[in-house]
C-alpha cells in the first residue's frame, strides 16, 4: 500500500468520523464513539470487498450488512451516503428528527440499503445468523453446476453488549453447529461499554469463547491499521467456519479529549472538542462536506452496478438452462408476493377437510394437519422448534430435519427461543422463505423482544406457541401460560389467533400465510378440542378474527370466547337454554383482527345491548373492552397449578356451570336494575 | 472404596432411580430420565458433601442446593424424602397431583428443602450464580477474623437445555468475573434433548466455553463412578473460581430399553420396562418402598443435626464477641421482617420532601433521591443496572460499585437484563439483601420470565424500568416501550407503579420496599415531570393505587391518567374548566394495587356515574375496565417514532388539547343519547 494510498484511506475513514460527529451535534443526540472507532473497519470492508449496488438495495445476491450496535447508525448512513445509495446528505443533517430517513437506530423499510432493524443488543447478530443460513440453504436448493446465483456473503459488526447479551450465545452457538462459513463477524473490542471500562463487568476471553462455538477466530487484529484489516478480511472470506475478527479499537478514535472513555459512547462531543478533533484528524471540511476527492473515492455506483450487471448476465445464464428455477427463485425473493394458487387450494382444502371431518383434536394437532397439507405445496417454508418438535408438532410429513451441518426445511433450533425468533427475522428480512417456529406459549416470554422486532419491521414471521393454557396439566405454573395471550396481543402488529378446533387453526393458518407485512402467534392447545359446530360459511368469518357460533332467535345474554374456552361457552349456552335464558355465542379465534374490522361488523358480533360474558382461561384484562364494565370475565389472573388439566379448568372456574351462573347473574342484575328504573 | 461400599452407594443411587420411575409412573407424567441419569451424582454431593439439616430447611448457613434441569424434579423430591425433610413418601405418591408438595418442577415455598423454582431453563443456575453472589457478599460483611459465620457453598445440576439459554452465558460470564469459587455446577452431559442426540443443534465445546468465562472446568468425569465424582467434587471445592464439573452420563441410566435415548426424558417408562430395570438394577423392593438399610443410609437428621448444631455454637461465639453484627445479620435474614423504623424514617422523609419542594423533576431522578435518603438506611438494599447505571440513575450518594472479583452494594451487571432478573430471584432466595436492578423499560422484554418467576417465587425484588414511554424521544422504537406497562400489569402478582411525580415515586418505592410478598417494577420517565399537585393528604392516597388529585364540585367528567399523562390529563381539565367543563383528575400510579382495593374506594375514585377519559402514552387495552365501554382512552396502541420528546407527544396525540378534545365529543354523545331516551 503506498502512503499516498493509506493517506486516502484514513480520509475516507475519517469521512465517517466527521459525518458521525457532525450529525450527533446538530441533532445533540445520538453515538458517535461507535462510528469513530469502526470507521477503518468500515472502510476495508466496504470501500474494498462488499459486493453491493446502490443503485438496488434489493439486488438479490448482495452482500449483507448488520450493524449490531445498532446505536452507532451514523456509520451506517455515513456509508450508505458516501457509497451512494438514496441518502442525501440532506437526510444525515436530519438525523433523529422526525420521519427522517435517518432515525436514531436503524430502521429496515425506512432507509435504503438498511438490511435489518437494530439497537436491541444481540438480535442483530441473531438476524445476521439467519441471514446467512438463507444464503446457504437458498444456495443449496437453486445453484446448479457451474451457476453459483446465490452466492454472498453476511457481514456483522458488533460490539461488547451485543456479546454480554444472552442471545449472542444462542445465535452464535447455532452459526458454528451449521458452519456458516460466509458469516464474518467484526467485534468491536473497545474495552468500554456505557457504565465504563467493560473489565469489571465482562472479562470472558471472548476468542476462547467463540473458539468453543467453532469459529474461526482472528485475534487481536488493529482496527485502526487498514493492511491489517485487509489481512483479516483476506482470511476470513476464505474461512471454512464463521469468523470472528476481533479488531482492537478506540471508541471515539480521533477525538483528543473523549476517545478511549464512556463519554465518547453516547453524547455528542460538543463544538470545541469537535474542532479539535477535525484538527487532529486533518479534516477541513465543514460539517456535512465531503471534499469531492474522497466523495469519489467512496462512491461504489460504477463497481455496484458493474457486479450487478455482471450478475444479471450469470442469471440470465441460469434462466435459459433453468428458466423454472429462476422463475421460482424470483418468486420466492420477492417478499410481498401472494401465495400460489397451490398453496392456496392446500388451505382451502385443510379448511374444508376440517369442517367436514368435525373431529375432537388438539388445535396443535391440526396445525400439524394443515402443515401436512401446506407444506408440499409451499417451498418457502421452513418451520422449526425450540427443542419442542414432537409437542409443538411443527414438523410435517416430508420435511426435512436440518441439524449441524446439513440443510433441511425444519429447523431444530435447540433449546434457544430468543435465538429462534432473530433468526426467524433474518431469514424473512434475506428473502427467500416464509419462517415459522415453535415453542411452548409460557417461553414466548424468552423471545418477546425478537416477536416485538418481527413486527416493528413487519415481517410476516409464524409462532407457533403451544400448550397455551392450564391445559398443559401436570409440568405446573413455571410451564403455565396466564398472561401470554393477552401480552402478545398488546404488541403492535401481532395478530394472536387463539383457535377454537381444527377448522380456526386452519383458518387462522391461511391468514398468517397470506400476510405479508407482520407477523402472526398461532397459539394451540396440548388437549383435544371438540369441533366448534358449523355455523354456515364461517370459514370467512373466522378471517374476521370473531363471529357469531350460536345464535338463538331470543337470545338475552351473550357468551365471549377463544380457543379452548370456546366449547366451554357453548355447553354453558347448553346448560341456559335448558332453562330458557337464550345465549348467543361468540368465538373470538383473533382480538387483532376483529379491532380492525369495520364498526358495522363488530357491533353485528359482539352487540352492545346484550349483557355479555366472556371467558378465557388467561388474564382477564383485555375482555373488558368487549363486555363492558357492567359485564363480567371468567379467567384467570393468578398462576396455575400443577395438576391433571381437568382437574385445573375446575379448580379455577373455568367451566359451563361457572360461566353459565355468572351470565344468570348478570340477567339478574340487569333486570334488578330496570326495576329500580322504573321505580 | 471397599466394594460393599460400593455396592451400597449404588443402591441409594438406585432408591432415586427407583422412586423416580414409580412416581411418574403413577402420575403417568414427568420426566424419568435426568433423576435416572443424575442419581449417582446426587448420592456422592448429597451424602458426601452437602451441608445441610433435614430439620430446617432454613438453615441459614446450609448450602444451597438448585436443580436447574427443573423437569428433573423427582430426582430433588428422592433427595429431599430419603435425606429427611418433611416430605412423606405419601407425597411422592402424589407426584404432579394437585395440591400435592411434588408439582411437576420444583417450587420453592411449596417443598421444604426446595431453594428456588425451576422448569424455565437457563434460569435455576442464574438463581445459584445469585445465591452464591449473596454468600460472598454477606461473609464480606459479616464474618469477623476467627468467625467465620458465613461459610457455604452453592451447587447446581443442569444439563443440555439449561447450556443452550441464552441467560446461562450472561450469569455464568458474570460468575466467572466475580469469581464466584464456592459454586460449583454438575453437568449432565448426557448428549440428548428432547429433540433427540443433541449434536445436531448442540456441538459447543462446553468446557472451552467456561474456561473462556474464567472457570475451572472438571472434564470427562464419570457420572456413574462413585470414586470419579468424589474426587472432582474434592477439586471442585478446593478450586478458586466457579466450577463446571462434566459428567459423562446416560440419560434413564439402568432402564435396558430407554437409557440414552430421547424417550427417557419426558415420559413414564411403562410397566414392563419398569420390571425390567429394577431386575438390571437389582431393585427388588416394591414401589414407593425403600429397604430399611438404604433408607438408613440416606438419612442425614443426625449428621444434619449435629452440623446445625455446630454451627450454632459457632454462631452463639460469634454473637457474643460481636452481638450488633449478629442481630443485624439475623435480621436481614428474616426475609418476611417489616422495615426498620430508619428506612420507614427514611422513606417518609423522602415522600415529604418531595410534597414539599414540589420540583419539576425526572421521576427517574427522583428515584435517585429516594436512594440518596433510603440507602444509608437500609443496608441490605443491594442495586444494580444492566450498563445504563446513569440512565436508570440506581446509584446513590455513597454507593459501593461491584466490580470484578470486589465487593459493594451496586451491581454492574453488564448488558444482560435477564441474566440480573435471575440473579436478583437467587439473591433474594439466598437472604441477606432486598435487590433491585435497573434497565429500559423497553427491555424489560429481555428480562421478563425473571420477572415472571421473581413473581411466581413470591420474591419482593424491584425492578427500576427507566425511559418509560415515546418520552425517550430520539432513540427511536426500538427504545420506546409502548406495551410494555401494560403487559407487565398482566403478569399476576407484579405491583407496577407508574408515578406521575416526585412524591408518587417516593411512595412507589415505600410500597415497593415494604412489600414482602411478590416484586414491583416502578416505571420512571427519562423527561422532567411537574409536580402533581396537592390534595391534601395524598401519600396515603398515593399508596392505594389511584386516587383524585383534583375533584371540582360540579364534575361531569373524569379523567384518568398514570406517570406523564397525570399533567396531560391536569392541562386539559384546565382546558376544559375555561369552557365551564369541570373535569375530575384522578392519577393511577398503580393499577395492581388498586384492584386489590375494596369496591367502596374503587367506585369513589373512578365514579361509574361520570363519562371517562384515560390518557397513557402506551397500549390502551387495560383501560377500558375503568371508563367503560363509552368511555374513551387517549393511548398509543402503534410503535413510536425516533425523534424529540416534545414532537412524539405532539403527533401521537398525547396533548391535553386531545384529551379536552375527547371529553366534550363523550359529554356531547351523552347529552344526545339522553335526547333520544327523552324523545
Amino acid at each position: 500500500m503506498t502512503i499516498e494510498n493509506l493517506a486516502l484511506r484514513t480520509q475516507c475513514a475519517n469521512a465517517i468520523r466527521a459525518l458521525a460527529m457532525d450529525a450527533v451535534q446538530a441533532a445533540n443526540s445520538g453515538h458517535p464513539g461507535m462510528p469513530m472507532g469502526m470507521a477503518d473497519i468500515a472502510e476495508a470492508l466496504w470501500r474494498h470487498r462488499l459486493r453491493h449496488d446502490p443503485a438496488d438495495p434489493r439486488w438479490m445476491n448482495r452482500d449483507r450488512f448488520v450493524v449490531s450496535n445498532g446505536h452507532g447508525s451514523m456509520l451506517l448512513y455515513a456509508l450508505l451516503h458516501l457509497s451512494g445509495y438514496a441518502l442525501p446528505m440532506e437526510e444525515l443533517r436530519r438525523f433523529r428528527q422526525l420521519h427522517s430517513r435517518t432515525p436514531g437506530h436503524p430502521e429496515v423499510g425506512v432507509t435504503p440499503g438498511v438490511e435489518t432493524t437494530t439497537g436491541p443488543l444481540g438480535q442483530g447478530i441473531s438476524n445476521a445468523v439467519g441471514m446467512a443460513l438463507a444464503e446457504k440453504l437458498l444456495a443449496e436448493e437453486f445453484n446448479r453446476p457451474g451457476h453459483e446465483v446465490i452466492d454472498h456473503r453476511t457481514y456483522v459488526f458488533l460490539g461488547d453488549g451485543c456479546l454480554m447479551e444472552g442471545i449472542s450465545h444462542e445465535a452464535c452457538s447455532l452459526a458454528g453447529t451449521w458452519r456458516l462459513n460466509k458469516l464474518v463477524a467484526f467485534y468491536d473490542d473497545n474495552g468500554i461499554s456505557i457504565d465504563g471500562e467493560v473489565g469489571g463487568w465482562f472479562s470472558d476471553d471472548t476468542p476462547g469463547r467463540f473458539e468453543a462455538y467453532g469459529w474461526t477466530v482472528l485475534r487481536d487484529v488493529d482496527g485502526h491499521d487498514a493492511a491489517a484489516l485487509d489481512a483479516a478480511i483476506e482470511r476470513a472470506t476464505a474461512a471454512d467456519r464463521p469468523v470472528l475478527v476481533c479488531c482492537k479499537t478506540r471508541i471515539g478514535q480521533g477525538s483528543p479529549n473523549r476517545a478511549g472513555t464512556a463519554k465518547a459512547h453516547g453524547e455528542a462531543l460538543g463544538e470545541a472538542e469537535i474542532a479539535l478533533t477535525r484538527q487532529a484528524l486533518g479534516w477541513s471540511a465543514a460539517p456535512f462536506e465531503v471534499p469531492a476527492a474522497i466523495a469519489e473515492a467512496w462512491s461504489a455506483r460504477e463497481s455496484g452496478a458493474a457486479l450487478h450487471k455482471a450478475w444479471q448476465q450469470r442469471f440470465a445464464a441460469y434462466a435459459q438452462e433453468h428458466p423454472a428455477l429462476a422463475r421460482e427463485l424470483l418468486r420466492r425473493h420477492r417478499t410481498d408476493a401472494p401465495l400460489t394458487a397451490k398453496a392456496e387450494a392446500a388451505l382451502a382444502s385443510a379448511a374444508s377437510g376440517a369442517e367436514q371431518r368435525k373431529s375432537s383434536v388438539a388445535t396443535r394437532k391440526a396445525s400439524q394437519q394443515v402443515l401436512d397439507e401446506v407444506g408440499p405445496a409451499m417451498p418457502e417454508l421452513i418451520g422449526g422448534s425450540a427443542d419442542l418438535t414432537g409437542s409443538n408438532l411443527t414438523d410435517w410429513k416430508g420435511h426435512r430435519a436440518l441439524k449441524g451441518t446439513g440443510t433441511g426445511n425444519h429447523v431444530h433450533y435447540g433449546v434457544r427461543e430468543f435465538g429462534m425468533a432473530a433468526i426467524m427475522n433474518g431469514l424473512a428480512l434475506h428473502g427467500g422463505f416464509r419462517p415459522f417456529g415453535g415453542t411452548f406459549l409460557t417461553f414466548s416470554d424468552y423471545a418477546r423482544n425478537g416477536v416485538r422486532m418481527s413486527a416493528l419491521m413487519k415481517l410476516p414471521v409464524i409462532y407457533v406457541f403451544t400448550h397455551d393454557s392450564i391445559g398443559l396439566g401436570e409440568d405446573g405454573p413455571t410451564h403455565q401460560p396466564v398472561e401470554h395471550a393477552s401480552s402478545l396481543r398488546l404488541i403492535p402488529d401481532v395478530d394472536v389467533w387463539r383457535p377454537a378446533d381444527a377448522t380456526e387453526t386452519a383458518v387462522a393458518w391461511r391468514q398468517a400465510l397470506r400476510r405479508v407485512d407482520g407477523p402472526s402467534c398461532l397459539l394451540l392447545t396440548r388437549q383435544a378440542l371438540p369441533h366448534a359446530g358449523d355455523a354456515g360459511e364461517r370459514i370467512e368469518s373466522i378471517a374476521r378474527g370473531a363471529y357469531v357460533l350460536r345464535r338463538p332467535e331470543a337470545e338475552c345474554v351473550a357468551l365471549l370466547a377463544s380457543g379452548s374456552e370456546v366449547g366451554v361457552a357453548l355447553a354453558a349456552a347448553a346448560l341456559l337454554a335448558q332453562e330458557g335464558i337464550e345465549a348467543r355465542v361468540v368465538s373470538v379465534p383473533c382480538m387483532d383482527v376483529f379491532e380492525r374490522q369495520d364498526a358495522d361488523w363488530r357491533h353485528a358480533v359482539i352487540p352492545r345491548h346484550l349483557p355479555r360474558v366472556a371467558v378465557e382461561a388467561g388474564s382477564t384484562g383485555l375482555w373488558w373492552k368487549f363486555v363492558g364494565e357492567y359485564g363480567d370475565v371468567v379467567g384467570l389472573d393468578r398462576f396455575g397449578e400443577s395438576a391433571p388439566a381437568g382437574e385445573l379448568f375446575k379448580l379455577f372456574g373455568l367451566t359451563a356451570e361457572v360461566v353459565a351462573e355468572r351470565a344468570r347473574r348478570l340477567l339478574a342484575n340487569a333486570a334488578l336494575a330496570n326495576v329500580k328504573e322504573a321505580a
